[in-house]
């Protein structure tokens, strides 16, 4: 497998290790702008300028965003100028040009979850998340596109259009938060904000080849958070690197310092060694060959890194039974929460979507009390089977974007789920790119947000940008 | 109204003095009990066997119990009594004469929850809290009865008999736990555990002229007790005093001594001085004279004390609400609970009881992930109106005692789902007798256990024993 490794890894940085944004401002990402920001190199107003620049060029062929807050934008980043030039920027984000998922509420703009029924809804708030940003000295650029009601992984949708894949048009870019990641890959923003109940930050990350997190359960609040299901949604981070997601979501975590600092560094590779970490084993699961390989890979590289590894057979039912769960309890609280539009304008929302909110309906008030035992039976046990490891390695995808015309006969959200009953932190990461030039992701699913974070950025095969936006 | 309390109060003192029983080891309650061992003026074996002998004698009349475990208890009582003659009892709780109620696992006891579908279910284990229990050297004497799965306030089970009411035959002890609360104010055990969903072990205690105590949500473990609805379902206790109650509380609490010696002792009347405590107004509430009365007089006596107290107006509505609320989610977890045995053995369920669960059925999922939210939002609500006073004092149910064979038009839990929907501990205690002789209650309902205790210490009017059983 050590031999294996060299020989990817050698193909794959020769491959990409030019494929950058031709743009500086646009390379850097979320850390490295704020360096050059210190460096008095750019300016939050150049770099602003620079992000609404390309996304009147780039964004209407890509359809990444539903709405573009550039005036806002414009101010935020004026004050956020003022700050650096006096040497006083507010935090590490000040300055920092973010998206945000369209089911995310930033005061006066649209907030409508992709859900037709609520295009003309204004947010009357922003979200705690969205506010501890601005705290921060974000520069929010608008709102992005995502699957209807955050309830699917394609994000085609019939209200406000589809989210390509920058990595190849006509390709899906994932979902639910398809927009978000491919605003991140396309170089349309330096982070974003998603959200995850089933998967919705990680399979378009997988998807786009950037990275995604979502946190453990909790530690980032999810009011005015337009809910899919209350119990099971997470905030989510979208980054070009663990490092970039970890400050992002150190200042979603807001005024709680220490806990940010914390969260702000991914686990070294030099705390991770020691551990032992577990490898899903992939028998009998349905997975994509690239994205097999790819897998393949990823635990060569971790051995290779000195990680000590150990292959765990957690059964495809497992996974499948708490997407089924998953599934039908969101279905169930999405129906609860759209309860008033869906009587006042079914019209309002697709078929589609009703149909995987009709269980909600069909089924009884005791199918879905014993959901809600099931799931916490379920992941009470498979916690006690990732009890002796430091965290499980899997796939994030069965398998990379697939084109919007044909139906994918793999569920995107296969091996997602899992995380999210667990209430555990996950990162997907790039891990290079399939024959035919799509990314591959890697997860790794932790204890902890540093572990899974730092496992990231130690095991990625970072992608590079997409042929068609690095200029 | 302090004029009014001393007429009362000088009343009740004369007319209910010498109302004890005639039996010094009876007499003594819980925490009288174990002063009794300490003076070795009784040993625990004499205790269990006085104990078991009234039971003999007075219970197939009452129907309490609904199972007697005479050979574990006096071998218990034998080990506690070596114990204590050795000067070296486990705890405060040694030899103390416990009863349980049948939905919590005694091991190798029936444990049938009042089901008749579970009446050969015998418990291969211990509920955590009776495994503490006997880990503090407590006596079970055996299992009482109970509302049919706990979902009802009558206890007049169609399987397993009526508990009848201690103070008048032929009249409810109320329930769930019917049988605890008759078993304590008949003086067949020194105190019983009970569970409280909706009000089951205040309302009993209200009927039957105890004390019962329903902690703080989470304080005790509910593992191995019979779901009713396990969202809401809570172990409590019954005493004959807000003390029996706090050490029986504080026995169950288990391996957490600070925690238990702080809860063994309700706060102090100077403790409560200061803070500031909300009466209800009843204006608009469906209510009993004699309990409105009584809840006058209380409110008297809590001036009289020199307790600062404001009148809070909660609409009726608001109760009418949290109880619909609290209804229709046990119906759910209720129904899936006992999915498999209703499946099975549809027959060996009541038609009422299968009544009162059939909107588990009959409504949707969606319904219960909407009540489950509305239940949280009004809670928060509530508990906004509630946070400017350390308690809120209000009667425990809208009537005493009613016969059998009369429909109540009142609900017997009207008054006390507040407090499961809320999560926090409140007590309910005497408050005298009214003019047919029926025992009148208040409640406490506070932000931690020890002051709704001390509140039922300083505000209760105990009403002695009933007069059939006090020889």
């Amino acid at each position: 497998m050590t031999l294996r490794y060299w020989r990817d890894l050698s193909a794959i940085l020769h491959q990409y290790a030019q494929m950058t944004f031709s743009n500086p401002i646009i390379e850097a990402g979320l850390a490295g702008l704020s360096q050059l920001y210190a460096d008095r190199a750019v300016t939050p107003v150049e770099a602003c300028e620079a992000y609404l620049s390309r996304i009147s060029r780039l964004d209407p062929a890509l359809g990444a965003y539903v709405h573009v807050e550039a005036d806002t934008a414009r101010a935020a980043a004026h004050r956020s100028a003022e700050r650096w030039a006096k040497g006083e920027p507010l935090s590490p984000l000040d300055g920092a040009p973010i998206a945000v998922k369209a089911n995310i509420a930033v005061e006066g703009a649209p907030w409508h979850a992709g859900i037709e029924a609520y295009r003309h809804r204004i947010a009357e708030g922003d979200a705690t998340v969205v506010a501890r940003l601005r705290e921060a000295g974000a520069v929010i650029l608008g709102l992005t596109n995502m699957h209807e009601g955050a309830f699917g992984a394609v994000t085609d949708n019939p209200w406000f259009g589809r989210t390509h894949n920058p990595w190849r048009h006509d390709y899906s870019a994932g979902g639910s938060s398809g927009g978000s990641a491919a605003a991140v890959a396309a170089g349309l923003c330096a982070a974003a904000l998603g959200s995850d109940t089933l998967g919705s930050v990680r399979i378009p990350s997988s998807l786009c080849g950037v990275f995604g997190h979502k946190p453990t359960q909790g530690l980032l609040p999810t009011d005015a958070v337009a809910p899919m299901s209350w119990t099971l949604d997470h905030v989510g981070v979208h980054g070009r690197s663990a490092d970039d997601c970890a400050r992002l979501l150190a200042g979603c975590c807001g005024a709680e310092p220490e806990l940010a600092a914390e969260i702000a560094e991914p686990a070294s590779l030099d705390s991770l060694r020691g551990a032992t970490f577990a490898v899903l084993d992939l028998d009998g699961f349905d997975i994509d060959a690239a994205e097999k390989e790819a897998f393949v890979g990823l635990a060569g590289r971790a051995a290779g890194l000195g990680l000590e590894l150990e292959t765990l057979t957690l059964m495809p039912a497992v996974f499948a039974e708490m997407r089924r769960l998953g599934v039908f309890i969101s279905a169930a609280e999405s129906t609860a929460a759209h309860a008033e539009a869906l009587a006042a304008t079914p019209e309002l929302f697709s078929e589609a979507y009703k149909g995987r909110m009709i269980e909600g309906e069909r089924q009884s008030a005791a199918a879905l009390a014993r959901a809600y035992r099931e799931l916490a039976e379920l992941a009470a046990d498979v916690r006690e089977r990732l009890a002796p490891f430091a965290a499980l390695l899997l796939p994030t995808t069965p398998m990379p974007a697939f084109p919007f015309t044909e139906a994918h006969k793999l569920t995107p959200g296969a091996l997602t789920t899992l995380a999210n009953g667990l209430g555990l932190p996950a990162t997907a990461f790039p891990t290079g790119l399939s024959d035919d030039d799509l990314p591959l992701s890697g997860q790794a699913l932790a204890w902890d947000d540093e572990t899974s974070l730092g496992l990231a950025r130690a095991l990625a095969l970072p992608v590079g940008a997409p042929l068609s936006f690095r200029g």
